[in-house]
């Protein structure tokens, strides 16, 4: 990428009433830029980092068996009607009514129509389990939109669905799917806590909740400094400073950003939504369900939140939207050479061929946080070198172009 | 892809309200499912084709200089009342008013949103032209949704917007626009027919569209049988029979599929919404708008529409779920280590592993339409072979296993 020709520049200013790190950060290197609050426009710098995180989640979906399909946003009010939450969701989903006078909803999630899908399709003990997921826009009707891309009232979510022909199939799942969350964010180089929550508008029972530490968070969770008991403060019995219920540690109050949850809810799409399949004895019995989300956009703002500093993002390596940065300081020939060259080799280089002074290319750099910033210029090429510094690391070395 | 764990199996009957031969094989083949009229979701078979498809026009629209982004569907009134466009659309455009208060439309198509974000984040000749396009979804309230997949309430649509600082540049892209669009349908195997179109919402000027003659269509065009001559019937000042405006030929009638448009706005926004730039010489000069759509399921649709037989679907190579079809008569063991090596090999294989007749496999594999079918059987392992056949010729040959 040629930084001359790529639309969405750094910008001076991000709006005055996003002040969450992610949000300035992200509007000013030129991720992101808003539209109204709560929806939040993917800039092509953004979209980069946006399909990295995307096809990391969608690897370690496959892995576990998940298929991917592509469900709508555009869903029937008779099938929320079933299970009873077009009435409960009320004012948190989308919804209205069509030039025919049919009420719609936005796909405020998915568990309604993934259950529809299946038991039109799957009759037999020999269709499951099954495992389906999605990377697509959720749209919820927040009245307070807030914490940038944290919470917004349009977002992208990979939301998976699990089909299991027993409570057992459904536990084993469950935990192969927290395995495969644990690598998810490790391999986004986000630390997370295991955390047991509430079910909010899903389900009565106990759910996990993986939670990024950060100040940006909304969510306040109990943590012990010695084993790993971690509680969402919605259902613990813990607060500050208490003694771990667990072990001899000491509890802490965090606030959290969740950018993962996992859910079980057993059999009951079976009896609300006549969720069924035939077993090997012929007999009709309830298909087991769980659901299971990570929040794309809000996990690329959990990765501003947890890695920046005050000049700008530092992009952990997996998901940046280029591996080098290179800087042409009045050596523009030889640097459209080197960029051909490492281009061709395969390499991501956002390659700043600008006419700006040095100034405004390294601050932009630092904004943009780009994991190594190369800077080509004279001075470098008496040395037949490049000056390397990494982002995170304030030592520059020059490396010798071979 | 082994077939037995697919989701999505092939299925006795599509809806009868579905008469249309692409939502029909769609559905019966396991390739998408309804949800209500005009809404269909992706399985997973569906959406390797359709994954095929959005690489094959990111291909060419990156190739002519195009920036990918990700507009959001949620868009404020204020925004669509600057070209006037909130009241005409009317009964067209899903409008909503959330729980602030605030009116929001679905996105329809991205006119006013990308003029928004360019205004933002351009100010100098220095940053034009800028050619921006994404894929995603659009939202049409539509009375009556027909054809399946061809005209639907929420499809996948690949929309692109120019933004030049001269007419000459806009006229200069709008041609280079149609030519990548020609070698985009050219490789999803579909032959288009070049036709001269009104602008409907959009503009008052002559536009383009690529129409592919076929009877699902619900566009009627006039097509020379002699020059390139091609007007939709909304302009056209001919009729059936009457001799060419353009040559001795003679002008015939025929319903068509219109899967792509390209419009030029001009300065029409530039008035409107103050679309702008300051030029070389210090002065504020208008950008000239220019838009482009292909629609991504409906090219689906229309492949299927232009490419079946009364067994199934016939698809193109580009775009096919798997480039094989194995099937196993009885001779498992081989089949599983033919299949591991294709698939080691690099092959697209849909492995048929189920234990049901050699007919059910058979008329399966002509419905899903991948374009070879390799049986593997005790009869064609005497002779080391598998037997090949492709989907759109009745030879049948053996071929040697290495």
């Amino acid at each position: 990428m040629r930084y001359s020709e790529l639309f969405g520049k750094t910008a001076r200013e991000a709006p005055k009433d996003e002040s969450s790190a992610n949000a300035q950060l992200l509007i000013k290197a030129g991720f992101v830029e808003k539209l109204f609050s709560g929806v939040f426009e993917i800039l092509p710098l953004g979209l980069v980092v946006v399909k990295k995180i995307s096809n990391i989640v969608r690897e370690e979906m496959n892995a576990i068996g998940g298929q991917e399909v592509s469900l709508t946003s555009l869903q029937p009010k008779e099938l929320w009607d079933e299970h009873g939450r077009w009435e409960k969701l009320k004012g948190a989903m989308y919804q209205l009514r069509d030039s025919s006078g049919k009420d719609i909803g936005l796909g405020f999630t998915h568990e309604e129509p993934m259950v529809d899908l299946v038991r039109s399709r799957v009759n037999s003990y020999k269709d499951l389990p099954i495992y389906l997921y999605q990377i697509q826009n959720k749209f919820r009707d927040e009245p307070r939109p807030r914490s940038g891309l944290i919470r917004g009232r349009e977002f992208l979510m990979k939301d998976l669905y699990s089909f299991s022909s027993s409570k057992e199939e459904l536990d084993r799942f469950y935990e192969l799917c927290a395995g495969a969350y644990k690598k998810v964010f490790d391999r986004l180089g986000l630390e997370t806590v295991y955390t047991e929550a509430a079910g909010g508008v899903f389900t009565n029972d106990n759910t996990h909740e993986f939670q990024v530490l950060s100040e940006a968070g909304e969510d306040t969770i109990f943590v012990c400094d010695k084993c790993d008991f971690a509680q969402n403060k919605e259902i613990a019995k813990v607060k500050n400073g208490d003694k771990c219920p667990n072990c001899d540690g000491q509890v802490k109050e965090e606030r959290a950003i969740e950018v993962g949850n996992i859910f079980r809810f057993g059999t009951a799409y079976a009896e609300s939504m006549n969720l069924n399949f035939t077993d090997v004895d012929g007999k009709k019995k309830p298909i087991y369900l769980g659901s299971y989300g990570i929040g794309i956009t809000r996990s690329l703002a959990s990765i501003v939140e947890v890695s920046h500093d005050e000049k700008g993002i530092i992009w952990t390596e997996s998901v940046a939207p280029a591996q080098i940065h290179l800087i042409s300081l009045g050596a523009n020939s030889e640097a459209d050479k080197l960029y051909e060259k490492l281009t061709k080799e395969g390499k991501e280089v956002l390659y700043d061929d600008r006419d700006v002074s040095a100034g405004v290319k390294f601050s932009d750099a630092d904004l943009i946080g780009i994991p190594q910033r190369w800077v080509i210029s004279e001075k470098t090429l008496k040395e037949n070198s490049v000056e390397v510094k990494k982002r995170n690391e304030d030592k520059v070395i020059l490396q010798k172009l071979s």
